[in-house]
């Protein structure tokens, strides 16, 4: 029998894991490093010491930046705790590093003797890009096909989309009659869009994301309290009682993004996805199962009535099937064999 | 004959050096460059294509981030140039690294097989130094005795002021009849209190910096035309023309800074300082010889006729004996051999 694959799993100091609140990075390396130790992968995860775990720990640190002002730069308490991964390569057969901002990584790639493949969690300039296809030797995973898309000549060894904890969230069969916008409130994630949807679609909109400067100048004089109704930040029970009475998640978004965890999390509750076309939307939502994907407002709010005769039941099956962390962690350990040269033993 | 010490010298990678304009860090790293490869040792710097020296130059990237706003995260490509050097650790004796913001250099002082010796610029938070004094394998060279009280329990193998390039500077024999404020337009360095100065003492006053928001706001409204007069930034020809027709060269620097190249520049040309007793001021200038250093404005004005009898000849000599290159490369000789531990034989 061989023995485990051993992975150094490098995740972001900014607060402990998994996170009490948002924190997509952070929840997906929680969940990787989970499903990782179920499956019997010998993982060590570098992350703060107020981080809960069934993997070894190396915390260097007792908790993290976004917790504690005084760690400042930032940047520093990252590239150490990577570093610290890098100085017990031998001890690895591949170090995983979640690139939440950027591929600090790069520095290590050609000083570490084990393999680092990162992780990229955001959409790349051309001038980011053409400064990381100067490294071979760094390994990248992109999240989606549209992400992958912007990394041209940088060695992109796979594409896997993100996974969430399906049983965390739950199924409601017969929803609510609202709208939900649920994200940040920026110009990108389109919350203006999202009234103007529910006001020509004449259906109720309830917003729910932690208020901040774009809300109090664009959002909120657009809420009425009857028609558009604002909820405040929502915890993790909040977010699946509002999810799960939405007669759709709308997701007007403006701005390309690499992947759309909500869009996942919503159809975990058997809530379809009224989406624009833009970014990694199709790779998420299949259009007329899932949701419907269109081309512009126009188009979406016509669509909007189509949603009430889609199966809730099939929205959650596909759910299930195409964004269970299973299928993740079967295709992060099949990437650490392959980066690690090693044939597939594990599963 | 022993061979010649082999020095990696790392430098920010912000512009091409030397500087053209302002940039404190750039300026001292090729003076110190230039002065090693003049005493023998084998400097490898490693910078942007478009610098100029006489060392061997490592570029990895043809400009620096401040020419080119493409090169975004500037972290990252401080990061990458530092790397470069550690990857090349084993044909040095030591690797050198001008820490311009933060010592990234933490993060390879494990991995590195060649010692790695950085330079701090800043005033460092104690919740900074805690960090780094968990990391006894990184030795710091500290800027001045006030910037090393601040270093507790870091590593600092020595302190090292600063050096000038001395032949640049002009001598004037009798100077004009102005007061000088020659920094950024910033509260910490005092423009309003120049002012101040100049209007009690009822003597002229020349301000000489890039105009920015601090100026318009705080400083413009001050500036009269005829004894208050505003010079907009200058390049090196238009700072020594100032500073050698400066009676002297006022500083009521309110924030203490580790250092304070300006007042070694204006001894340079004969130039008294008239200055504020905060951060490294008195390790600079030499209380009734090259200026006067004073506990507060009040002191500070009282003292400037004093100054119309200091002999700027010795002002001269002083900025020589004290900041001249030569002193500042045998210092840094003295670090290297210590920290590589070689014995002294170069020099």
């Amino acid at each position: 029998m061989s023995r485990p694959l051993r992975v150094a799993h490098v995740g972001p100091v900014a607060m402990a894991m998994p996170p009490a609140g948002s924190g997509s990075v952070e929840l997906m390396t929680s969940l990787l490093t989970e499903g990782l130790v179920r499956r019997g992968v010998d993982v060590t995860l570098f992350a703060t010491a107020n981080t809960t775990t069934t993997a070894r720990l190396h915390a260097l640190f007792p908790e993290g930046y976004v917790e504690n002002p005084d760690m400042w730069p930032w940047e520093l308490y990252e590239m150490l705790n990577l570093a610290a991964a890098v100085e017990r390569a031998r001890e690895f057969d591949v170090i995983h590093y979640q690139a939440a901002y950027y591929p600090m990584s790069l520095a290590f790639a050609r000083l570490s003797p084990t393999p680092i493949v990162q992780t990229l969690h955001h959409s790349p300039s051309p001038a980011e890009t053409r400064l990381w296809a100067s490294y071979p030797e760094a390994p990248f995973v992109a999240i989606s096909a549209e992400q992958r898309r912007l990394l041209a000549n940088v060695n992109v060894v796979a594409t896997v989309l993100h996974g969430i904890d399906t049983d965390a969230f739950s199924f409601r069969a017969s929803p609510d009659d609202y709208l939900l916008f649920l994200g940040r409130f920026t110009a990108g994630k389109g919350p203006v869009e999202a009234i103007e949807v529910a006001r020509r679609a004449g259906l109720r909109l309830i917003l729910a994301a932690p208020a901040n400067e774009y809300y109090e100048r664009e959002v909120r004089p657009l809420v009425d309290g009857s028609t558009i109704t604002y909820a405040g930040e929502v915890d993790h029970a909040g977010k699946v009682a509002l999810l799960g009475g939405a007669r759709a998640l709308v997701y007007p978004v403006q701005a390309g993004e690499p992947f759309g965890l909500v869009l996942a999390e919503a159809m975990a509750c058997g809530t379809p996805v009224a989406a624009l076309d833009r970014g990694a939307v199709r790779e998420v939502v299949d259009d007329g199962v899932t949701g419907g994907v269109y081309p512009d407002l126009e188009a979406l709010v016509a669509g909007l009535p189509a949603f009430f005769a889609l199966d809730r039941e099939e929205v959650l099956r596909r759910a299930i099937a195409r964004f269970g962390i299973d299928r993740m962690v079967d295709e992060y350990i099949a990437v650490y064999e392959r980066v690690a040269g090693r044939r597939s033993s594990v599963r």
